[in-house]
């Protein structure tokens, strides 16, 4: 038995270097656009004991942490969000974006590894990947043309992700069904793509959702008005499964939830 | 990756600064009854090592959380209500209004930073907005016209909040048959304008909710019967959530809720 | 915003005084009897921590709820109750019957206030009020007569407990229709009307139920008949909700559950 | 209320004890093949803190445990079954029988009341009874016959429990209906009968199920198929739970059970 | 009473070392191919008080697990799993395979009795057996020849864990009508026969679930592919569960597994 393992642990090995641009700094802009990248949700909850720790050891669980975002730079790309506040599942999750979904993997078991990591209860983890467009291709061209509309300058200080699950009948549907469905759907976010960023994951077998879907706002009636466009068009009686959890927060930089968790 | 935390924290912090109207009181009276001003509910339990603490400790941590109630009365307006006994779910909850969601957030945090917030166990948030009446321009005079009925004077000491969702063929409808059947609704509610108080929220993307619906009465035999009345009419049908959980308690001032956990 | 504080106390208090008859004995029989009376069902489970203290101190611990018990006694009254053996969901349960909830919301407090109570998981709350009989009036004769058999005398010491939720279409038939259903609901516990007593409160809107049915019999085998009799009438189709939980216990006075507590 | 609480014990005791045949020995075979007979499926997991007692006070609490089962042997009769490793639901289960419930919720809160039971989480409770059979009397002959195959001799050392409820459209078909559908059922299992022990307990009303179908194989890969074909038959659509949970385990005594504990 | 433990104690003890192969090392690919072999996946998460452990209990605990999985290895084989980072439900799991599914209880009754398993908890199991293929040999010459395509060398990486529960329409078709089905679903398969390796466990009876699938890859994204093709197929619709829990995370050696709980 010895052997086998050895082989696999081997092979697992050199895969991972192959797998890995080490060294090489990791190109953000680019991992954010293109497909094939593998995207992991991470949400946490710091759990009660954390708050019974001195100030001094909660400051140095925290610098770990850092260390291990810093340690991690060259293989996986990463954001973080404050939920605490505004939901009641979670304190902050972590958006984490490599070309291998092992990286993230690794990247989480060394955060989770931490003085503070033994700290975090991991409420939820979302697992995609990231694709190119699917029915936009057979969309008209003023529906096409509209969508390269860029979103207005300034911060998104917003974030909501709502995962999706589809019923059997819509992936039972003609390819051209489900497109004209899609159209009706793009439709109703045209009058919002200036005020609402907004990245599309694909999860079907990475997790029990098909779907995970991602928005930045500044403006959060903008964004219930779009949602409720989208809840009135045909291919809204086709999730089985539209939140639940929908996770609203803002986006913080790691050290600002650092510092709001060792106050 | 330093730089790009430092611009999106900049611009962060620009954009707090802007959205409020720091050093100004709030007038409370305006932002209960504006639309565009957004609302969270957040409902506590107080975990089994609270209690374990010295009197002093718990005395001393009810005073933090005053300070923090104190400290954001420029960004936010609060109410307080006792869920103990009469839920199984919570001991309390927060409602905070503001015209930003942000405000809600920060202040949120700052309680749930304090000593007793700890030892809060945060077991739901809702969160939405307010927005000018939907149905109601179309409705006929004589509705308009009771819809007007001032309620009776008196303090209204209990409090039921009842999140709902949507099926997806209620979105699917037309506005005028959504209309009609929000005509029946109302009728349902005259007999109770007197007695009972109503608010509400629109939380589509916001929340695993498309509304929250607030209540505040000195008699809940009338709530029973004006729920009754509700179940009875076609859009009940469409109500895929509703309660799950009904939150009922009391309106009590903090100081009233921060004696009771003191004790 | 204190004065705001201060007026809603005060009327708060005005109004607790007011609805209070304090001083006078409560009329047990005359309670159990009445419509409009507010019925709370406090369902408890120790924790583990209360298991861990010194036998004198969970002696003392049980002598303060008994004084609790006997401090409310002018404002409510109640029923005790053991679940531990027979549900996996609680240890023992409390019934809590009022003119106003205000009282059993205050009664609870107090009880969970204790040394004892800060051990109490309180795993479910139904919250109802007694109304007087909607549908019978309108029976023949003969099943009123029948409705009026006295339960057979002696004791009953086993208790169920059984929330039900209506679904949508229920609501919506005419009176009429559900009289008729409700006939047919009634013939079959005419059978049973000797060993089976039975409580009605209405739950809409002040909780997720629409009804908490209550039952004490000696002869489990004869309730088990009963509820297959109901499972078999064409209203049982409209039951979204019935039972889940389900609770079965024993009748046991505060003394007999507070000396297995403290074993 | 202490007259109240004075006649209610009083007429509890005379009946427990009238209930009980006290002195004399319980006839096993007699208990587990009459109707009439209650039955409750007490299932545990063991908490965290259990494992770090020192190993006498776990030797120590064993044996309490021991002996409230032998203080209880003419009250109840008694099986255990080990789940660990094969649920992650719990640890171990009781079968409890008695001619009256109440027999079984003393024992288990003796049970729990040890220093082993403090340690107890009790995960789930089933509650029936056991009564005449339904639908064979209408049976044709040779499935009365083939019913009567008795099991091959041996251990059967696997135990399977699956609680189920049926649906509101099973309950409103007609007795000859049903029949016509067990009898579908029934001929399903005839092949099995040799392999597979199976008992029946009735639980409307007495727990949120209709049925507890208990098993007892030393042929898992017969009992996977007997369920596939009894999956095929058209009563399984009107099974609106099939076991959640399946609680599948082994036959061992106390002894063992207790020592798997105590190690 | 003693004497019927004493009894089933024997034929207990008779009947297992009668159901093992005492001294002879397994044979590992046979039993990974072979029918009639029972499947336990184990699946846990280490507590929160695992990690305030010093790191030479922690390190000694580990010791203590791996003694366990060499003292089985003539009984059942194992196959190891991590899970963190990827799934919030589990840190790992654990695939056993025996003749015997009483051997993968042992197995796992004495890992969960070490130092180390007294801090796990145990949040999934799933039972099953491997069985001869079902629909198959009714396919057409050109699809059986497909499915003997070898999966491409290399290390396949990555697990992902389905487990599936049909309807009751599913079961109620004839076998062909289920074939039929099942070569549509077959078909959707072959163009991931190279890089996808799949196994089956069948559950009816032994588990809540019917079917366990079992997936190891090197290409996540030709895996979302696959499960995305089939939910197209009519097969999908009659799938009541899919997942829930979808447990995806990577094949890595007990000892690395447990490296990483011992840092």
């Amino acid at each position: 038995m010895k052997t086998y393992w050895a082989v696999l642990a081997g092979s697992l090995l050199a895969w991972m270097l192959m797998g890995q641009d080490a060294g090489a700094a990791l190109d953000r802009e680019k991992l954010l656009k293109d497909p094939g990248v593998y995207g992991t949700f991470a949400v946490f909850k710091v759990d009660e004991d954390w708050w019974k720790l001195e100030k001094a050891a909660r400051t140095s669980a925290v610098s770990e942490v850092k260390a291990v975002f810093q340690k991690h730079a060259d293989h996986v790309i990463t954001d973080t969000y404050l939920l605490r506040g505004l939901s009641e599942r979670a304190d902050f999750f972590v958006r984490v974006h490599a070309t291998e979904m092992l990286n993230n993997q690794n990247f989480l078991v060394d955060v989770m590894g931490t003085s503070l990591g033994k700290h975090l209860h991991n409420t939820h983890t979302f697992n995609g990947l990231t694709k190119p467009l699917n029915y936009v291709p057979g969309f008209p061209e003023d529906v096409k043309t509209a969508l390269k509309t860029p979103p207005d300058p300034g911060a998104k200080p917003y974030v909501i992700v709502v995962p999706v699950r589809k019923d059997a009948e819509w992936w039972a549907m003609s390819q051209d069904a489900r497109g004209a469905m899609m159209k009706e759907h793009t439709d109703a976010t045209v009058a919002y793509l200036k005020t609402v960023k907004r990245k599309l994951y694909h999860a079907s077998g990475l997790d029990d959702l098909d779907f995970i879907t991602y928005f930045e706002t500044a403006k959060l009636d903008d964004f219930n008005n779009l949602i409720i466009g989208l809840e009135r068009v045909k291919e809204n009686k086709h999730n089985k499964q539209f939140g639940s959890p929908t996770l609203l927060g803002t986006i913080r930089p790691l050290d600002e939830i650092m510092e709001i968790l060792s106050r």
